[in-house]
């Protein structure tokens, strides 16, 4: 049976996140009907790992099985005739039988972006947290150190999940400031949810004075979402690419 | 009278372009309705230029003469309180009295961009003009070099304008490619209705290969709006900022 791999680009604050629901536009729920108007399927798709209301992605991965006699050039054509414009296949590949986006992952990269203003962005509304206060920058990098490497998270992942091991690798979390704008890249193998929302929250927490760049260490050590600072909201957030 | 200068951020996706129109959400009617709504003066305010439907603004100047007893800080925050999350005033200041949003501008600086790559983009659908061909990015840097100077821009200008002379200084006409962005700058003292697009838009046309680098003189020379190529769409134009 034909497997397929789609790259997708979305903007996320014109559904109610990945997961499909009736009567929401939902990404899996406007995936899976692009399908039905096209080969008369009704499948699931798999996607790396759902995101949240509100939340972007420029290379989120999804893959699905289909009867169809239907090669990758045509299916790219069908979900961009189809989607809304809001969501686009960016490619789409035939892959090998036992390839999963979900299982097959090997890494993930976001993206946080931050705007560091007094006036919220009119055009950038959905598009970035706007954060009105002084930020110390220069405690934010030093704070963010200390997230390098593997290491329980347990302080900063949400408390509905189905997570078993709370221990994750994390083997980049850069910072980069431009102008008004703070640019968060984080890479690494698998991610709690809430993980980099939770982290870019702290993070500006220590930005504010209101948590100090060494209490890292104390809040990692006590395992206790409670212990840790701000959620970040999900309009800064972008999952930029999957690895396989 | 007291006289004050706006800074207005502004999403053009969300308007139908500056002027008042009744029945339309236009900038200007949701300006004019803010004063409405914090003074209760019924003014007409002036902006540097108009700007069309679609089109955005970092950095719109406004200007608006009023009666009533409100500091720039009063002002600056009931616009904030009161227009639309796609309009924003950035900052509010008290001006001397013969100030005026539109005559005593210098200069302006807008800015395009162009997103070069096969598939549309979800996120940036309402910010940037998405041009599906290869471009012969070289070609379009020397044609950009022939609109630099004081030059009759009559083959670039729209065919309905009040304009009497068509004669432009463009100070500056940059090209930054990052990627499969294409970031285009432009400086004058005095812009013509459409100039800023009709000169992307034949640029496009010389990197498509369907009008050679050396031609843009020619076209200029023509005077004649119907020689000039495509006339690039609002939403990948930005105005920046305005100079007193």
């Amino acid at each position: 049976m034909p497997n397929f791999k789609i790259i997708l680009e979305y903007d996320g604050s014109d559904f109610a996140g990945w997961q499909f629901q009736p009567e929401q536009k939902t990404l899996q729920g406007e995936l899976e009907r692009a399908i039905k108007r096209t080969s008369g399927e009704k499948l699931r798709v798999t996607a790396s790992g759902r995101t949240d209301a509100g939340v972007h992605a420029l290379g989120q991965v999804v893959s699905f099985r289909t009867d169809a006699k239907l090669d990758a050039r045509a299916w790219h054509g069908a979900f961009n005739q189809y989607l809304p414009h809001t969501m686009r296949a960016m490619s789409v590949e035939e892959v090998p039988e036992d390839f999963n986006a979900r299982f097959s992952a090997k890494g993930k990269q976001y993206e946080y972006i931050v705007i560091n203003r007094k006036t919220p962005s009119a055009i950038r509304r959905n598009y970035a947290w706007h954060v009105p206060y002084e930020l110390d920058y220069d405690a934010m990098v030093e704070a963010s150190k200390l997230f390098i490497g593997c290491i329980d998270f347990t302080s900063f992942s949400a408390t509905d999940t189905d997570a078993v091991t709370f221990t994750r690798t994390l083997s980049r979390l850069d910072m980069e400031r431009d102008g008004e704008q703070i640019r968060f890249t984080f890479v690494s193998a698998g991610f709690l949810r809430h993980m980099v929302r939770n982290i870019v929250g702290t993070l500006v927490d220590v930005g504010r004075g209101r948590i100090a760049p060494l209490d890292i260490t104390v809040i990692l050590e006590a395992k206790d979402r409670k212990m840790a600072g701000t959620n970040a909201p999900p309009q800064g957030l972008y999952l930029v690419k999957v690895e396989y």
